[in-house]
Order: C-alpha cells, then structure tokens, then sequence
C-alpha cells in the first residue's frame, strides 16, 4: 500500500486541484475532514454540487447571482446612471461594505495582462459600451486596482469609452494614504498621489 | 448586496471551516471552481459525500481503510510478529515508499501532547498491547518523528510495553544526517546522533 484507500485519494486529488493547495496540504485537509460529523460532510459536498446550478450571470452587470437582473440591478433605489466598472465580483462586495455608493456596477471579469496573455477582447466590456451607447450614463467610475494591470484597463476603457461618448464623465477611485499606514514608510508614488490630491479640511 | 449569493456563500463557508483557510482563500477557490465544468464540481462533491461512507478504520491496526481488515494487515506475505508504530496514516505512506519495510504496522491517532492534552489513554495503545499480549511479537519498531511529541510518546511507550513483555525487542528508526544536507548547517542534536549511530563502511 503506497497509496491511501481511493475515497481518501479521490478526495486529496480533488483538493490537490484548487489553486495553492499542494499534495500535502490536500492530505492535511481530507484527514481534517475524516474526523467531521457525516453531517457536515454532506452538507460540503451539496454545497460544491449546486454552485453553479444555481449561480448565474446578471444579464446587465455581469455580477454573480442567483436571480437575474442582480438585485443590485433591479434595485430602484440605486442610481442606474452611474457606473462603477470592477474586475471581479469580489470588488462589488468590497464596495458595498462601505455603504457610501449608490449606484450600479459592471463587472469586466479580470483586467489586462500582457504576460498572461488577457486582452481588452478577452474582458467583458461589450456589455459596458452598450449601456453607455444605449443607455443616459451620465458617470463611469473606474473601481480598478492601483496596480500594472489596473492602471493599463483603465487606460484602454478611458479610450474606448471615449470613443462611443466623447463628453461622458469618467473618473477614478483616489490615490493616497490607506487608513491606518505610516506616512514614514509609504512609498513615493502613494505619497505623490496624496500630495496632489490633497484636500481642504 | 453585501453578501454573495447564498449559494456561493454556503461553498465560502464550508471551505473557511477547514484549518488554515481563512474567508479570503476560500473566497478565491469558490471563484476558481465558478469556472471549472458541472461534471469536476459534481464529483468533487460526490468524494467528499463517500469519503466517510466508505473509509473505516482497520480493527487490528487502525489505519484508514476501505477493507477490515486493511490490505496490509491481512496481506500473508508480510511479517506479523513486527509491528512499526505510527502516529498518523500519513506515516503509513512515507514507510511503504520506501519498499524496505515487510512487516505491519499500529496507528496511534497522534502523539503525546502536554499543551494541548494530548495523553496516553487518548491514543489507541489498547490495540497495540493487546497485540503484544496475545500474538508472538518478537519486535516492535517506534516510528515517531523525532520532536518532542514523538519522543514523550515514545518514552511512555517503552515503559508500558516493558510492564507487559521484558523480553521485547524494541527498536525507533536511526537518527543522522538526512541525505542531501550540510554538515556545517546539522544542528547539534542530530550531529551528535550521526555520531554516536556511525556505522562500518
């Protein structure tokens, strides 16, 4: 016996799967899981069955959801004239959390990256230039990540959306100080960004 | 929307149960299996369904197993009078590997533990000394890993086997330098054990 008896393996090579999970820690796992009530186990495996029974695209913003439209997007309480373009569904909940936005999303499903090879076709921003050509957007808030990839999606949308409606407003989330940091340590491309957007208190 | 639609929610749940993943990193496999086929989630979930279904553990051993008694166990060809104590099943594995061992083996289910109140009556001796006592052993090989746990472990054992069987040959694996290491960076201990278990060449 140089393997574990195949419901264990089965299980390990399933885990070994999931992005950062070696062998080892797919082995740690699935004897953490031996010792669980039956219970949860089945619980476990109802929930992995139905993901993606259940979970749709939004039609309009392309968010993850059980219903469709989202309930972000039927929501008449929300602003549908303002747009805040995301990378990944993972941002809208990160948004939505702070409480201070009240308008809709629209989710691009990655962002640009050379070296992996994603391109502005690859991205979901079709469904964002027919609302803008076809619906009255009055604002576009580019909710992307400060970093090489953000940056380089925000470039290519600011073009191309400019392209469809010259005289939208597009904006971006500030740059500065994170709640909490050390001016001392920040590097200087954070603190530049802070001193040029400073504000009046 | 400040959460994720349940059905995504309940896999994020499941996943920060398990130890050493935390909301964030279940949050990024449930994203990850989102984008895999119906048929690997479908399965997934079926192995972590069986796994208890079909797991059980050997009664002379107490291994994992999906046969009672387990393969090696009931295997002829092997030596039943020697028996390699292990902590964990993984151990099991790690032996059988190196295709150098023909005897069988007892599973503790851990080793002894002082902080976190790990005693010798919450490991599975009880099938150890039976087995000493009702079957001719001639040797029993400690296999516990050389830290402190194992060491207790081990102490605690050779005292118990002695009350039972004076005469019982029992032997723990060779300590020295792993292969593929660097004399100047051993540290003490294991130089010294290198030392004192140096063998004729």
């Amino acid at each position: 016996m140089t393997n574990f008896p195949s419901s264990i393996q089965n299980l390990i090579n399933e885990f070994s799967k999931l992005p950062g999970l070696g062998p080892k820690s797919a082995e740690r796992l699935v004897f953490y899981l031996i010792e669980r009530p039956d219970e949860e186990l089945k619980n476990f495996g109802q929930c992995l069955q139905q993901l993606k029974q259940k979970v749709t695209f939004c039609s309009i913003c392309q968010n993850v959801t059980e219903t469709n439209p989202c309930p972000i997007c039927k929501n008449p309480k929300r602003n549908q004239t303002v747009i805040c373009v995301v990378a990944k569904p993972q941002d809208v909940i990160a948004l939505e959390k702070t409480n201070v936005y009240g308008g809709v999303y629209q989710i691009l499903g990655g962002a640009l990256n050379p070296l992996t090879g994603v391109k502005l076709e690859n991205l979901k921003i079709t469904p964002l230039l027919n609302r803008i050509k076809n619906n009255n957007i009055v604002e576009v808030i580019l909710g992307l990540n400060p970093d090489i990839e953000g940056e380089t999606t925000a470039l290519s949308l600011v073009k191309t959306i400019k392209k469809i409606n010259p005289k939208i407003k597009i904006t971006r989330l500030a740059r500065g100080l994170p709640m909490g940091s050390d001016l001392e340590y920040a590097d200087e491309v954070t603190l530049s960004s802070a001193l040029r957007g400073r504000r009046e208190v």
